[in-house]
């Protein structure tokens, strides 16, 4: 991969799954691939699972990690490209992407939507620009419309933990206090129809997600009749995208519990975090066996090294000047 | 050592002061026993001594560090079993804790008390429940009602300016501006206790500590009298137990001034800093050379490096996974 | 170096540079020299590339680093001496220095001036005493008069890009919005000088530097003249030292645009960023092939690592103990 943004940038992906399981198996395997390179770490909004395990990951490969918060740490950023910067924005994107680019060999970027302009969040004019003004691989810590990191290890744990080799899958609206993204769903529903599963998306009227992610998917207005035979359901709330970045108001039924959970083939609960509890998701579906919320996490780690595996490989060649150095050392 | 939040998780405590002394001898003695191990310091308060000294001793036993501000960084925590989380809070401590013990080997977690709940702050509530829940050992970095990694380095610094084999040392209550947590007196006197030192506590009436941790020391009222013969003055503030959390109006007296050392034998002076100089303690008694409070801190390194060895020896045997990859590389 | 607050730290300003360009042809030369070495970076004002390219430096050089955002994860820093530690200041600056001497081989610390009182801040005083408290080797993330890691790292960029050995260079006074220290510039005027470049400076009536660090420049207060047979353009805003911390209303007109650009000899624009697009300097001179501001910031790395190296060497001699634990491991 050059990238990592999309399923998109992934050239194979049983590949990809492949390596993940390798590093799970055996976490250093691969401890000297990321000899002498540096990742950098920045976020523009907040990260606990993201920032934790993508640090671990690269300390999996011998990685050196820089990490900043830039919205709260650096000077604030001025996005808008030929703005005269005579107000509070204090440096242009232009300048600090370059500036990152020449300290990282590999970038990693959280850059969350405005949820008022779908033009401009669909553009993912944060993560175009800092790609083409950094000029290094990019890997994206969840952007403005997909979390490829969060999906590769939530298709990682279905496959994990399927009965069967096709296994259907229930992405399910869930409700919330706030008006969430589209990330995560968007990002879940390109990664499950890559992986060839039988994915459903059930939710309320008027919250169908962007069909160039779901094109493929079985959308399902019912929840209870989506979740007849489902092997996993994956709970997760968005915002709406055709009333774009509207929360729902109540909605409070779509909450998924044990009774509607009995509909199902005894399936697994999912959740990226995040959670909820007793409002997206009911605490007792936590805090039992069916639930993967913390497989998921630690999958986190395993996803992300297979992901900075492949950028160091595709980007860095093996007869490249850093491993001279290796031989040297 | 399975856990490191009191003096009672301690099995062997002259065992843990000589491991502390051999690592100040050699600070890179152990350098390969933290290799491919992974420290979370974890922050809900603020810290500049403890996070440093810690990283520091993280990086002379060759552990991976992720530190990271949860109050601040992160989202915010529900920390209330069974909560409808309809609020301000965004992650519950179940989830939290869970995910961050799928990314650490060791998890080091500062969470100071409420001052106001006497109950909870007792129960140790968030301590409890992270370890419960993130399910690897755990490292107090300052909880609710104790700090141990402090009173480890205090201990060893007074073994170390002893003049006798069992010296007398003075806990002394201070002024201050602000109502502070009873954490270091509390901890300080089990581990002087422990450590078989002669333990004097002299405070103001109704600022008696929790007999739990004082059980065995001389309480005095009198200030002077206690200072008598004293080879160790330890001064430190703390809000009432009995009265919970509130302040002393006044005090000033209690200050440490040289003219009360002058009753001492010839006493060092000890404060766990930060420290509110001419407030708690004399300016003139800081910058003297009786003062012993930069040899504390810097025995903090050597402390917290003697803990985690503990911690992964005990944890982490010799067969892991871990070193059979040591034994590989 | 002793210390790095100034290029008179420097002894031998050749071999700096030459270091530099040797660890940028091989970033990796000196990987062991930092060995066991920690390198404390503590910040009293916000920081993108300083803090970034002195981590990735101490990472080229092997070292460990402890970071830290003073002003906002520790405790309130008391700066005044004497003062009865009553109000809103949790710390003294005599034992917040103590401290972090004790953890780390340098210090390199960040602190801005106050432009309201000059005296104070050419004292240097928050410099001086972390100098005198941390008793260890110092170095200069930007003070509040000078910035000598910029400057090196600008100086070193000029040699490489000069068409001729002795260089014009024109130091020109840009607007802003804010007032701004007068670090920057201070400092890369006497960077240039001890360099032996031509320089020149250009700035309105009233904004003159102070003296002790452009003796031997030409001052020009016409910018069309100075900008004339220019063969590097350095823009740069900064506030009156005359007139103390005092920002310039107007002087929009002092803006480096492509046709003022016009009247030199081809120069390349330099700026130490980060910038004010269209307020300090044109837009599309930043985006052109004359700008050289990323080189700037790529030559930061270098720039620091060569005086980590020289820092590290001038302090820790060979026959160390940290020397003898090398040949051990």
């Amino acid at each position: 991969m050059k990238h990592f943004t999309t399923v998109n940038d992934v050239y194979d992906l049983d590949n990809l799954l492949d390596d993940a399981l390798l590093l799970k198996a055996d976490p250093f395997a691969f401890k000297s691939i990321g000899f002498n390179r540096t990742l950098g770490l920045f976020f523009l909004n907040p990260s606990l699972r993201t920032r934790l395990s993508t640090q671990k990951a690269a300390q999996l490969l011998g990685m050196s990690v820089l990490a900043m918060n830039l919205d709260k740490e650096g000077w604030a950023i001025e996005f808008e490209d030929g703005a005269v910067m005579n107000g509070g924005k204090t440096e242009h994107i232009r300048e600090a992407a370059a500036v990152l680019g020449e300290y990282c060999d590999v970038i990693g970027l959280r850059c969350f939507p405005t949820l008022t302009d779908r033009k401009e969040d669909y553009s993912e004019s944060i993560l175009v620009r800092f790609m083409r003004y950094a000029n290094v691989p990019l890997l994206s810590l969840e952007s403005a419309t997909l979390h490829p990191l969060q999906s590769l290890a939530d298709l990682l744990t279905i496959r994990e933990h399927s009965p069967v080799r096709r296994p259907k899958v229930v992405l399910s609206w869930a409700p919330h206090v706030k008006a969430l993204p589209q990330a995560v769903p968007n990002s879940f529903a390109e990664w499950m129809l890559r992986g060839d599963i039988d994915l459903t998306i059930t939710h309320p009227e008027g919250f169908e997600l962007c069909e160039d992610y779901t094109r493929g998917a079985t959308i399902e207005y019912d929840q209870e009749k989506a979740l007849k035979d489902a092997d996993f359901v994956y709970v997760k709330n968005w915002s709406s995208y055709h009333d774009y970045g509207k929360k729902k108001e109540g909605g409070d039924e779509w909450m998924l519990t044990p009774a509607r959970l009995g509909r199902t083939n005894s399936a697994k609960v999912m959740h990226c975090l995040p959670v909820r509890r007793d409002v997206e998701l009911s605490a007792k579906l936590l805090d039992s066996p069916a639930s993967l919320v913390r497989a998921q996490a630690a999958n986190r780690v395993f996803a992300a090294a297979a992901v900075l595996k492949q950028l160091l490989e595709h980007n860095y060649s093996a007869v490249s000047k850093n491993e001279k150095q290796l031989e040297k050392a």
